[in-house]
């Protein structure tokens, strides 16, 4: 038995994004009841020249969004960079999930054998093969903003554990 | 084309083990310059009842060893937390690398049926399957800390950026 790309790949991030909204939502209510405006958290850095909460989370939503596009072979969507509070970002974790859902599974299935290129100019990275992109790619970039995010709020004392973060499957 | 169990485990932890390895460097480096003491990085926590970067550290390697372990179906070998500085994480890691690329391949393909156990008592939980295991428990747990470690350091003013954590592959 092998793993299949989309096994591998769609679950994963309906995992992990599923935690990211049920840790927002915590994040929201702890500012809620401590009389915290909600952009103390949202615009929050661990340091000035990294993003904020509220970019985090796009940039690990557009991770999974653009990862199973190009597994699937479909054009990514583009998503406005518009949301300025929780239910935004909520809205926006919702349709990436429904987005990666909406992908057939034999498409990304088929994504293992799929020329995968990203970025554009200098920046353009191409693999030969659907598995060395998401493995060796997609999921560091992805775990990288969606943690990043949850030790933000840490750090901004939101009480949360790690099991909100690694969440249910 | 499927993902196999091997490529999907052992290249991504050398890939991120390595990152972290580089990372720290990078940190030693930085407190040798600033005339910072080791320790004002190694005992940071980004907050009280998290764990330090040092542990962090030990934490990310042992989910590396422990799951090449458990998916190639050979103990888990024990190693003391006793580390105390950067010369001591870089040891740990080497260590580390060392053991999950002693572990057969074709031993590690067959984790794919092979029913997986963690934890103990009330913390203990079954996998079906290494799949599951890793995709869903493993590697959630291991990018965990090591963004954390990226961040603690981040946090305290190390010149590093994701393309120091998503490293080379």
């Amino acid at each position: 038995m092998s793993l299949s790309m989309y096994t591998a790949s769609v679950p994963v991030f309906r995992q992990i994004l599923g935690s990211l909204s049920a840790i927002l939502e915590k994040a929201e209510s702890h500012a809620d009841l401590k009389k915290i405006e909600p952009d103390a958290l949202l615009k929050a850095r661990l340091f000035p020249d990294m993003f904020p909460l509220l970019r985090q989370v796009q940039v690990a939503a557009d991770f999974a969004k653009g990862t199973v596009a190009r597994l699937g072979g479909v054009e990514v969507p583009r998503y406005e960079d518009t949301e300025a509070d929780f239910a935004g970002l909520q809205a926006r974790i919702a349709k990436t999930l429904a987005f990666i859902d909406s992908v057939p599974r034999e498409a990304i299935e088929d994504g293992a054998t799929r020329e995968i290129t990203v970025g554009s100019g200098d920046k353009q990275r191409q693999f030969n093969g659907g598995q060395t992109y998401l493995m060796h790619y997609s999921l560091p970039h992805f775990y990288f903003h969606a943690t990043t995010a949850y030790d933000i709020l840490r750090h901004n004392g939101v009480e949360i554990g790690k099991k909100d973060f690694v969440g249910s499957f």
